[in-house]
């Protein structure tokens, strides 16, 4: 791993630089200064890159910031072999970042596995990004405000609840993600004040894919009717979502042990906690007993039979699971058993 | 106040009702059974309407109910003079009503006062309702799961965290929404079934109204792009996220006595709780100091004040309040005053 060397002149020439390339910098600059970011401090760089504006102005201005902190910036281009000319696409964007000051790596994977190529290509590009990361090493990602609030709709057609909409974490170590706060035309424009050349997806205009339609009918649309804004209230709403969430999912693990009875649990005790922390402990409580997938749906079954019970039989749930009540506890045992006395 | 009588012959047939009638009845009955509703068995039921086909399949329903549970059904229209001819509608409305053998009364109201003609056009029309209603009694409210939707939408637009989207209570005594989980077309297909004749809002088709455009452009747009069900998922996180946040208020409430230094709160006792209990205590206590409105901003900024204190003036609040760190208390008092040391 090399250090960065500034590149001849470009820099600490007093100019200050023009406004979308100093709000990229600030960004990431504020993200490797956060208390989240400090176990990384010290430690070389990582930036995924696919070539795109968000990633090639993410690699400029980490490498800034890696040349101020005297650490090591590594570039990944991961090269999922979908599109014609990917090898091209790839080869432009590590010249780019290599120009940048960064050690760029070129990695070419094999894209199949279950779910479609585009959940293949991530499971791939996110395997790869592991094995390339030096120990201790935070891993840059380009995910912007725009691809945030895109994530915060997706999760609203879901409709399960605050952690469906609470959107992309700045710091998942050791995935970081410093644009979450800077809209897509940020990086657009850093590009150009850099001299920089993004490669265009072509898969960022086709229709066929929901989160392109989000993007260029369903937010427009929003920012009309609710005369603008849109993009910054649903990423404000996820950084809300999210503390929310992680503070119910601590008390209700919290509870958790607390109404915890043998393999079930206690009802007349589940009963007297808040809805929000009762369906938070059965769900953790279901899913640890190997129950696949838990809906609200299921969670509602289960509240009726602890603020409800009238001796009714419980839910069927994936996986040929029942849910029931007996002796005062919920259990959940597999369907083909008989089930216990009420 | 008259029992009512069932209209001759049209029930107890044998025949069972049909399906969008069926739906209104359930979802009426099953408010009416719920908890919450208890306390309010035996009085009277009050319904308001328009005339529309949400609150008039509404007060078809609630009809049903009172029959069955031997009260009386009180129905207030009122009449907001906004629109030429509203008197023949409400008078339209309150013949219908007494055909299903509500006790009706229209009322008429003069609507002014700040915030535009729909503003005030509510205001007087819970006042009426606050007014007519015998003690004891529930109001019901024809919003439906479609309302709910919209004001979801609204509230993301807004993007002031889980309150600002989870929508309309069930029960709110005194008033109850049973037609939250039915959707419009449903109250439409009641009153066809059941020969009513809903007036149509010409306001409900006006594309200057935000919440007509959230209706008739982007909930369609998102329903095709995310593949249907979004009505429904908008409904389940707004049930979700009231859940959720009726438990963080609770728990915040607790947090808030235990942080509590004379006019201040302690910020060292502060940095320990959750982020999420932590902005909701800030917030309660701000207000209950008399600052008119409290922002997002505004509570990131007592966060840093906080979490990353390094001796910092606070932000300037509305109302020409200062928020700042003394003594190792968050103080706030006015901007004129002079600040207290650091």
């Amino acid at each position: 791993m090399l250090l960065i060397v500034p590149p001849g002149g470009r820099e600490n020439d007093g100019v200050p630089p023009p406004p979308a390339v100093s709000a990229v910098r600030g960004a990431v600059r504020r993200l490797l200064g956060s208390a989240e970011a400090a176990p990384f401090r010290g430690a070389p760089l990582v930036v995924a890159c696919s070539g795109g504006a968000d990633s090639l102005a993410l690699a400029a201005a980490a490498s800034h910031a890696a040349r101020h902190a005297g650490v090591a910036l590594r570039a990944v281009v991961v090269d999922h072999g979908l599109q014609v000319g990917s090898a091209d696409v790839a080869a432009r964007a590590a010249q780019q970042l290599t120009g940048l000051g960064a050690v760029a790596e070129v990695v070419t994977v094999q894209v199949d596995g279950p779910g479609g190529p585009e959940a293949a290509a991530r499971r791939a590009r996110y395997r790869v990004l592991r094995e390339k990361r030096p120990p201790g090493s935070l891993v840059l990602l380009g995910h912007t405000l725009d691809d945030q609030a895109e994530t915060v709709l997706l999760g609203l057609g879901r409709g399960s609840g605050a952690r469906s909409i609470s959107g992309m974490r700045p710091v998942d170590p050791p995935w970081a993600r410093p644009f979450l706060g800077v809209r897509r035309e940020t990086t657009e424009a850093a590009c150009r004040e850099l001299g920089l050349e993004p490669w265009r997806d072509p898969h960022n205009a086709d229709a066929r894919f929901t989160r392109v339609r989000l993007r260029t009918e369903v937010l427009p649309l929003m920012e009309d009717v609710l005369q603008g804004g849109v993009h910054e209230a649903l990423a404000r709403t996820a950084q809300q979502l999210r503390e929310d969430a992680d503070a119910l999912d601590a008390l209700a693990a919290a509870e958790r042990r607390r109404v915890a009875a043998g393999d079930g649990l206690d009802a007349l005790a589940l009963k007297e906690i808040p809805a929000a922390l009762r369906r938070r402990v059965v769900r953790a409580w279901l899913l640890d007993r190997g129950v696949p997938e838990v809906t609200d749906a299921h969670l509602r079954a289960a509240d009726a039979l602890v603020s409800d019970w009238r001796g009714q039989g419980g839910p069927r749930l994936p996986g040929d699971f029942v849910l029931s009540r007996a002796h005062g506890t919920l259990q959940v045992g597999g369907a083909g058993r008989k089930p216990p006395n009420g």
